[in-house]
């Protein structure tokens, strides 16, 4: 029984997330699941990312957390649209909360849209909210064994994030051995070496993002992309 | 339905919490959960800490990770009783993995056991173990807004120890913030600034471990600490 009731969440889960996909799919928007451990820079990363973006990609941003509106309150000056979600004491966001967060955002004005997920190195990876893509961030002070602790993770990801780069020498970390993990799980995903105090690796990060967009739906009378 | 499963589980979770806890209890060791976010620094924290205790105290170790053995290998040269728990894709230790941990251990000869758990702010805490006391682990690159962030966690800790602090300086990171969010929601449990880089913090942390142990039980013939 215990399991059935289990099944059963899931196939309700799933066909929600599925009904996220489909709306994001008409407003011609991708949509980025962001997942790492706490702390590992994701609002940091929208902070620069947004901006470098520029007006011609508009932006927004779902984010999740257990409590507060901190994370909201930093994106707050970068002026796109912003909803937390607060978890309560749940450790991932579900496909049912970005429901939410959609009603609350005017989806064909959003070129990408940022699901910033609860800082968690598991739960959030075993839940498709009806994204497009998954980001994983792995940061740097984490350590380097992380990839092999937490494979579930980085196997679902399409792009992999080394974030606080420049504190590889201060801290002791290979990025040989991340690679060398990656290369058991994750094949297809890039990783990318990044910095946000020194911009290292932003100019590769912006290009993947680029890569992603939709071409527009000229059936639906779109206008070709001016990119 | 799914409600009353959910408490069934839980029920029976909590009763294999409370019969690891008689069996501690009857062999007088002292069992500490430890909790934190991934890569905050709980097995190098118990490299240093199981050496200091010395022989007089003799400790052992229960290590939860999703996969590998890579924790426990670090822990293999301290010759303390070890063993791994793999959580496949549990995002915490469950009460009957540490009563089968149990298992494996000869509990009469230790003094501490730490449970090392699954490294993840949100799911442990929901969690009995059968443990004794909970100490919870913020390193310093986590950001300090991560006491309001996961309350839940900081909430049922018995002590809190901030690590990395030797990178305070390097990173932005106001103590006077987590010391403020603290006193919200735990002024019970205390704070420890701890380095295992420089070594600072170790001795007011060896202190409040020592403050733990537990008075012979004479009616069984036990001894008198000699600690």
């Amino acid at each position: 029984m215990k399991i059935n009731v289990v099944e059963n969440v899931l196939k309700a889960s799933g066909a929600v997330a599925e009904a996220n996909r489909r709306r994001m799919d008409e407003a011609r928007l991708v949509a980025i699941n962001l997942m790492s451990a706490p702390g590992s820079g994701k609002t940091a990363l929208l902070e620069n990312t947004i901006p470098a973006l520029g007006p011609d990609n508009p932006c927004a941003v779902l984010v999740g957390d257990l409590q507060t509106t901190r994370d909201a309150e930093r994106l707050g000056h970068l002026a796109v649209q912003t909803t937390q979600i607060n978890t309560g004491k749940g450790c991932h966001l579900s496909p049912a909360q970005v429901a939410q967060g959609l009603n609350t955002l005017a989806l064909d004005r959003i070129t990408f849209l940022f699901v910033e997920n609860v800082g968690n190195m598991v739960c959030p990876a075993a839940f498709d909210l009806g994204e497009h893509l998954r980001v994983v961030l792995l940061s740097v002070p984490e350590g380097d064994d992380k990839v092999a602790k937490y494979p579930i993770l980085f196997q679902v990801a399409d792009a992999i994030l080394l974030t606080k780069v420049d504190l590889i020498g201060v801290l002791e970390f290979e990025v040989r051995r991340v690679r060398d993990d990656l290369s058991r799980i994750n094949t297809r995903a890039p990783l990318i070496e990044l910095s946000n105090k020194t911009g290292r690796g932003m100019k590769e990060w912006l290009d993947w993002l680029h890569r992603q967009r939709r071409p527009p739906n000229r059936a639906r009378g779109g206008t070709p992309a001016t990119f």
